[in-house]
């Protein structure tokens, strides 16, 4: 699969909201996961797909998301930049709060090998 | 300057059309450009702020620019994404487009030292 049909699934599923269907179909055993900041108990870089659930499941449970738009992708090579728009309510805090960021994803061997989350951290 | 200053600061001279500006203060001398696409007479990776003078002056020679918008920055250490939205006529063509990308900028010593840009090519 070219590069830009793996990112179009993803933009797709993700508008769906079908964004871990996407990480079981899409990416490699081997990802890893970059954020720009660590998060309570999380540090910024995590690797393997059962780290990569781990923190799948850490987001769905301390969040919710009201609603969430994937925009792209934009491809260069083996690479491609998705920006994604989030509606989201943290849970503990009961803050809710309109985010955006942009997500720089790899490909190797037509599955996902490392995506980097590009965000404002303060 | 952070990362993020230099992102913010890209951002806002590009949305106010100085972005010959943000060329000429923000970049290294060093700067290494990248596209998703070779263009006509102009290889896809161009070194030092002399060779993209000359790719800007050929983007604002070959194009009408009606409107741009840039998103972001989005931040990550010491790179940044910012997303373009351009509505453009090609005066050799007179096709008019509009089109979306991302930019990915690598900072080094408060200087931009690579700028990749990913958008769709076929």
């Amino acid at each position: 699969m070219k590069t830009i049909e793996i990112g179009k699934k993803l933009v797709e599923l993700c508008n769906q909201g079908k964004s871990e269907q996407a990480m079981e179909t899409l990416y490699s055993p081997d990802i890893v996961s970059v954020e720009a900041a660590s998060m309570p108990n999380m540090p910024a870089e995590m690797k393997g797909i059962q780290a990569i659930r781990g923190k799948a499941k850490w987001w769905n449970d301390n969040h919710t998301v009201h609603s969430s738009k994937a925009e792209g992708p934009f491809p260069m090579g083996d690479r491609f930049i998705v920006k994604f728009h989030f509606d989201i309510t943290n849970k503990q805090s009961n803050k809710r709060t309109q985010m955006d960021e942009a997500a720089l994803y790899t490909v190797k061997n037509d599955k996902i090998v490392r995506e980097e989350f590009f965000y404002v951290t303060e």
